[in-house]
């Protein structure tokens, strides 16, 4: 099933895999999780996070490949859109702008995911690579899966102008810290937040 | 009328002025912008700002202070907020959000605007004292001026969810580039944007 002479594959390595214990594709990507979060997206290296994930740089680009290409695992894990697209788009549009927001207020009110997500953010407003993995991310994986279950005219575009306005919200609120917004409870936000997500991504 | 005296001052000191040229503090300011974006807020000196806008450094400080006071004029500059408010505001609150939306889009458009903008963004997403300028500046020469019009409960509150948004808007349009948002008609998106700000800035 394998093929060892495959310069580079994502797959599970057995045979590395019992080297390194079970687990190192998980710790590897805590590890980088964790290494951009702190160190920015410039002073992180693979040989850096396989330290911190206590593997050998060697399996860090057996797994994912470069550091972009790690950048990338990890912004899939913070991001999850596996949990994501259902949680949003599971009971269909109804309702769609309220679930948006809390979903996305609540991954950043959590301290385990924030961290990441700002580093992410820190890094695409710094790095052009980073960008361009943050870009090709949010494109193919998150809002391209949720314009195609829009009914609405240029579902990109909608999609994409209530996620400028989220992100924006978490810029204002987690970074620059603007009162009263830092400090407003949650529910207040989505309240006032999710008719406008509702009408960008159903009302033609 | 002047204190010799004084240790910093930010008034027009005649016999410096008549040394340096005049201009010197326009020279400052540009010098200043340019810097803070093309080396970032990091590596951004007022030694570098000096020579760049060829002057002595102690005239940066005569006039401006730290390297933060500096900062904090070069974003008062860009923002213009003695331009934006009564633009925004001059006409009332009738149709205050496209208003709101053309200008803030028209001076993203501009690439002489954008430069320093993004210079901004970049540096108070990377540095807690940049944060700490912007979020000073926002607050008290932009939107308290914009939330005392307002006739909304939580006027601040509002004001900063509409500029929460256009913010959001630049970062994904201007940073990140996502299509089709980057591409897009800047009349498109203050058609699409204009009615969520208004609501914010006016419907209770």
């Amino acid at each position: 099933m394998t093929d060892p002479t495959a310069p580079r594959r994502r797959g599970r390595p057995a045979r590395k895999e019992a080297a390194e214990g079970p687990g190192a594709r998980e710790r590897i990507l805590e590890a980088a999780r964790t290494e951009f979060a702190e160190r920015g997206y410039d002073k992180t290296t693979v040989r850096g996070i396989a330290r911190a994930a206590d593997v050998d740089a060697a399996l860090v680009h057996h797994y994912f490949g470069t550091k972009d290409e790690v950048f990338a695992a990890a912004i899939e894990v913070s991001f999850e859109p596996s949990l994501v697209v259902p949680v949003i788009l599971g009971q269909g549009t109804d309702g769609i702008g309220e679930r948006l927001a809390r979903f996305f207020i609540g991954v950043w009110e959590n301290p385990a995911t924030r961290g990441p997500l700002l580093a992410i953010i820190r890094s695409a407003l710094t790095h052009d690579a980073a960008a361009t993995v943050l870009r090709g991310f949010l494109l193919r994986r998150l809002l391209e899966k949720i314009a195609g279950e829009l009914d609405v005219p240029d579902p990109k575009f909608r999609a994409e102008l209530a996620a400028s306005h989220m992100i924006g919200i978490a810029i204002l609120r987690y970074v620059i810290k603007v009162e009263p917004l830092a400090s407003a409870d949650p529910e207040t936000i989505v309240e006032m937040v999710a008719p406008t997500l509702q009408r960008y991504l159903t009302e033609a």
